[in-house]
């Protein structure tokens, strides 16, 4: 477990030379392409993958698309001359200096000295991408992109100055093989092989074990006629030719024997194969779709339960991180920004996979103007916000929040619009306003819980208008939070309930108390330390406030549990609620879970037989909790530069893991005696409790409080603290 | 010359029958998609087809693209069961009431009843677009469309209510050929052959006798090595290896002899074909491309010069008609919004195309967000706003205007961002403020053209907002056009000199003169009766006010001089201008002729000497002047419901032609003894003046002042009126 501890001095050499060999990488050549272009066209195709019983089920908001026309330009300065590789995606032309040279060359040969290297591309189908690759020069994130370059000619045939074009820093996904072309960009496969096949009249039904997802492959197929492929996340889906939800007919005449693999990737982990005599087949197999991301977070305790549970929870969220974070992977495989904002923060304590994280926010943002909210959900546009508010603190990755900064603004100005005469927001035509999916939950007014995301999306506004020097922008924003803070207050804040009410309808509170506001209100820090105590009383514990059913808002009150101390009481939820989806068999988390329910009742959801997503990203947010709340691990400035420990077991014995950051990972090991913890990177500060002085490293921690201590951290340093407890 | 003479009854009803069988027609299924898409997908296309000596030459602004992702529906009432074909361009699904029908199939059925037909199309790469055909049930303009249908489904699985989305009618360009995907749309193209040829060493020169465009046909092409094609509008061009403007270069490799079609079209008359020795070819042709446009205006007099005028014009004209109104055949090939925007009115007076005002207007404005003026240029921002002003005004059509208002709209916004503190519109970062290729012209301050430009833009704001029933929207363009009017004046006209100045700046009113502003003035009619007679002697015929140059400035001079009575010193002007050009053996009008060159010194421009276009748009402009103020018809209300006919011969003998209408012909002939003049429908108004009362069907004439009559014209009849001058 602990690979520091065995680290010598050789394997540090190895690192420094990783870090050297990184930032070397940082210099070579890849595909470029106008910022979250590529992005945008990307999320389109897998969007568009969907299929719901053999018919195409696209999205129903929006669908953006890259600028067709773009130019890329770089000022260089080369020593030699130099010969230069290019490759382009789309129709071209390049220019040194602002001569074209003619046609649309391979190569070609920049003179030493000081040049400007451009091109213009134009491609309606894919997104104008660039690749140079010379001794010096290399097509990179360095170069700057227009979709709009004024490059007026004037009646002397002269080019004008540039004055008000906007150049912007081009985007790149780090693709270094300039012979694969971005449009043909797939997430690697490997093949799995299906654990039992059991024959049926027709047929076979063929079981791969677990949730899986990608292209089935069908061995050996000769013959010719039709073949019927049902899908199942449940044996019962696979078997119910009328409803499962996914199915492919082919229509085979192949004379020879060969593999033939579907071209759409699906969901499953059963699939009936049904097929006339006139077709022959060795078996099944399938080409399992991944996304390359690495495994860097983990979790280990004494409770073998909790443990499956982190490893389910983990292989729920490796299914449906892809190209982008998706909710569900058979349904909806579609971008949802209020469940990619959860991924987010599991991604953080999971694979750190920042990449993944910036193409899912460039893609749900889309293109200006803003028609609608995000997914036309107005919440969804509120998780955007915090989506980055979140990303930069924990990857200090300032140059995205500057690149995405303005169609931040934009969104913002859609939404300020919006505003009924109270500054407050409540539904208005073509809104969705979702919350939680729940039985009789009121939309009606303006609810408290829109106005609590608003009111942090207000206040990401405020921090990202500061680093992208924005200053009047900054204060207005700062100022609007502010007062909308102050306004949730004094409008929804019932003294008697001590609970912020469900909603305000024409200027009136609702008397009902949702959990929603509330929960919100402890983890953002909006409550101050008696009122949380409080609400936990008065909303979370109460049995009277009606319960939260889905994990998506389970979400959000196991965390204010958490963040109110309460891992003891988390820890059993955790056991009972998703124990409860093991026992019943689960290979992966569901979109919803109800105890209540019994066989195949469990399948079903809106009002289809197997309606319900069995692997769905939300449910795997037991990654999130016992990372940040239980190994307590989280960032105290951007990009983990200072960083927080605060191990909290939850009634467990003992807990271990390790937390990626940005600047390598964090390893924590905590028992009742004993604290062990060591990070490469950053300053930290590792707070525990202890009855008496602590022992070993933590002879030099400082008293703060009743039993209270804390612990500077120095990077690539390991410490051990013994607790008197 | 005089059809409606030779009228007869059975002709009457053939032309009945005409427009029972148009009003068939309407119910014809053609292609649809959503409106304004595939004008702005082929422009993107067509601009993007220039080359310059063999490198691609795309615009420098931005190019927009259609919606990836499209739904259509229309609510149909079926008297019985029906199959229904249906074709797609893109991937699709196909919905009866919300039902999605398996797969994506190409022909349906649909019950008697009422039901709603829905289909949901995505194309990255070309415009998603529709086919549907039955037996009542076909795609055309009536079924609606929308890029974001927010068919949102609830937790019971149930589809909300589509409150909020915006559903527009379908744009289509008539294509009724099903097999015919629109991206593969194509002008038409017919064959012309070389009317010379002339050995070269190494290759030959072939002329095609005038100015043309279209696809060099390589005839009889065998052997391998490769073919170099030097265009040229002269002959000095296309013997000019090293300067020609364009070229085309093949590698070629026939063993067996074929024709050989260039796949880029070009413009030229000489074509210089160079090759080794191992290439044979028996001759050269051209596949020539045109619109398929109906020559329907026509002008005649006793002057051949003139009438040489008209038909180089006409031709000049039809050339650069093309998927949308360009600006010149060899360069720019692109929709300039200032070159149209003469386009537009040389077409009431020529083939009274409407499709391709409405195409090239969606195509120059884009999508939205507007990031800078239309085609980057203040001026074209405005002439955009006055072509639709225009086109109203000729076609009475109100559901383009309904269409493209809220994109009108968001323009309008950009510009009104950008006034300056005295709410005037200047130069910002960005802007090219471009009035006229001029030498020493100042852009500097609020250039008082471009007001009376805005203004203009304003007061057609105000006009499609009530056409748009956008009614507090008309009130504040209204307000703020007559607010501007006044400021014009008050702040740029100068007493002492009559005329308003060039521009103010620094909030001062700079002295000198210059013709733009006063000219627009005049036949804008923002200058009274006197100020007009005082303008055309302070500005319009004062040598000492700087001297327009370009045909494009001329146009609008002439037009004012034309406005003002002053025929026959345009007649002059015609014939010295245009004639000109032709004494010099043009075969089309050039983008600029300046009669002090001479020799090869008339193809150069932009420092290149060949770098003139020889056949260009504006040049055209005679057709205009000689249909809307020698002939003298044009619109008293939108779409020709009122018109008014005052011929004016400008020192002609006699003329006579035809003006198209929507509702038909007007015919006039006119000489210094007789009008004859006919309308097929609409309520007309001859004016005319003469010495004592006229005779014929002049004898009912009213008379409204010294000499002048006016003369009701009913439709469909025709009108004989002896002058006694």
């Amino acid at each position: 477990m602990y690979i520091f501890k065995k680290l010598s001095k050789s394997a540090c050499l190895f690192l420094s030379f990783f870090f050297i060999m990184q930032s070397l990488q940082a210099q070579t050549a890849s595909w470029i392409w106008y910022p979250g272009d590529f992005d945008i066209w990307m999320s389109n195709v897998m969007q568009n993958r969907r299929t719901e019983r053999g018919s195409f089920f696209p999205p129903f908001w929006k669908m953006d698309s890259h600028y067709a026309l773009v130019d890329f330009h770089k000022e260089v300065t080369v020593p030699a001359e130099e010969e230069v590789l290019v490759k382009v995606e789309g129709q071209y032309n390049l220019k040194i200096d602002g001569k074209a040279i003619p046609a649309s060359p391979g190569t070609f040969r920049v003179p030493a000295g000081k040049h400007r290297i451009s091109l213009k591309v134009y491609n309606q189908a894919h997104v104008p991408a660039v690749f140079i690759r010379g001794k010096t020069i290399h097509s990179d994130t360095s170069w700057l992109a227009t979709f709009e370059d004024k490059e007026w000619i004037d009646a002397s045939g002269k080019t004008s100055d540039k004055s008000g074009t906007t150049f912007v820093p081009a985007g790149s996904w780090g693709m270094t093989d300039m012979a694969v072309l971005p449009s043909a960009y797939r997430l690697p496969v490997k093949p799995v092989e299906a654990v039992k096949v059991e024959k049926l009249a027709g047929g076979f039904i063929a079981d791969f074990g677990r949730e899986t997802f990608g292209f089935v492959r069908l061995k050996g197929l000769r013959g010719s006629g039709l073949i019927t492929l049902y899908y199942g996340e449940s044996k019962e889906e696979a078997l119910s030719k009328e409803f499962c939800e996914t199915l492919d007919i082919l229509d085979i005449n192949n004379p020879e024997k060969r593999d033939s693999v579907l071209s759409l990737s699906k969901a499953f982990r059963f699939v009936q194969v049904e097929h006339g005599l006139g077709i022959q087949l060795d078996g099944i197999g399938m080409d399992y779709e991944f996304a390359p991301v690495n495994n860097r977070g983990s979790f280990r305790c004494n409770d073998a339960g909790i443990n499956k549970i982190w490893d389910i929870a983990r292989y729920t969220f490796e299914l449906n991180t892809r190209e982008f974070f998706i909710d569900g992977i058979k349904r909806d495989r579609w971008v949802w920004s209020g469940d990619a904002y959860q991924s987010y923060l599991m991604n953080y304590y999971a694979f750190f996979d920042s990449p993944t994280v910036v193409r899912t926010l460039w893609a749900q943002r889309g293109k200006d103007p803003v028609t609608a909210h995000i997914n036309t959900i107005m919440d969804y546009s509120f998780y955007w916000f915090l989506g980055i508010y979140d990303y930069y603190n924990y990857t200090g990755d300032k140059n995205f929040v500057k690149a995405i900064y303005p169609r931040m603004k934009t969104l913002m100005e859609f939404t300020n619009k919006r505003r009924n005469s109270e500054g407050l927001l409540e539904w208005m035509p073509g809104d969705w306003v979702f919350i939680d999916w729940a039985e009789g939950l009121s939309k009606e007014g303006a609810v408290s819980f829109e106005q609590v995301l608003f009111c942090r999306s207000l206040e990401t506004m405020a921090l990202c208008a500061d680093l992208a020097e924005d200053t009047a922008a900054a204060l207005a924003y700062r100022t609007q939070a502010s007062a909308l803070r102050e306004k949730i207050f004094s409008l929804y804040w019932d003294e008697k309930k001590q609970a912020l009410v469900h909603s305000r309808i024409k200027g009136k509170p609702a008397g009902n108390v949702t959990r929603y506001a509330n929960m919100f209100g402890i983890f953002f820090d909006y409550f101050n330390a008696p009122q949380k105590q409080q609400v936990k009383k008065s909303v979370l514990l109460n049995n009277d406030v009606k319960k939260i059913t889905t994990p998506y808002m389970r979400f959000y009150e196991l965390e204010a549990l958490c963040a109110l101390g309460e891992q003891t009481l988390v820890t059993k939820e955790i056991k009972d609620y998703w124990g409860g989806m093991l026992k019943l068999g689960a290979t992966s988390f569901w979109e919803e879970y109800n105890p209540d329910k019994s066989g195949a009742g469990h399948l079903a959801m809106y009002g289809r037989p197997f309606g319900k997503s069995l692997c769905h990203a939300w449910g795997a947010s037991p990654l999130y909790l016992l990372g940040k709340y239980y190994l307590g691990v989280k960032p105290l400035s951007p990009g983990y530069a200072t960083y927080l420990v605060e191990p909290s077991r939850g009634g467990l014995e003992w807990i271990e893991g390790t937390v990626p950051t940005p600047k390598g990972d964090v390893q924590v090991y905590a028992s009742s005696r004993e604290i062990r913890v060591r990070a490469a990177r950053g300053e930290g500060l590792l707070r525990f409790t202890s009855k008496s002085k602590p022992g070993r490293d933590g002879a030099s921690a400082r008293k703060t409080g009743n039993g209270q201590y804390e612990l500077a951290l120095q990077p690539g340093k390991s410490y051990t603290v013994s607790l008197r407890n």
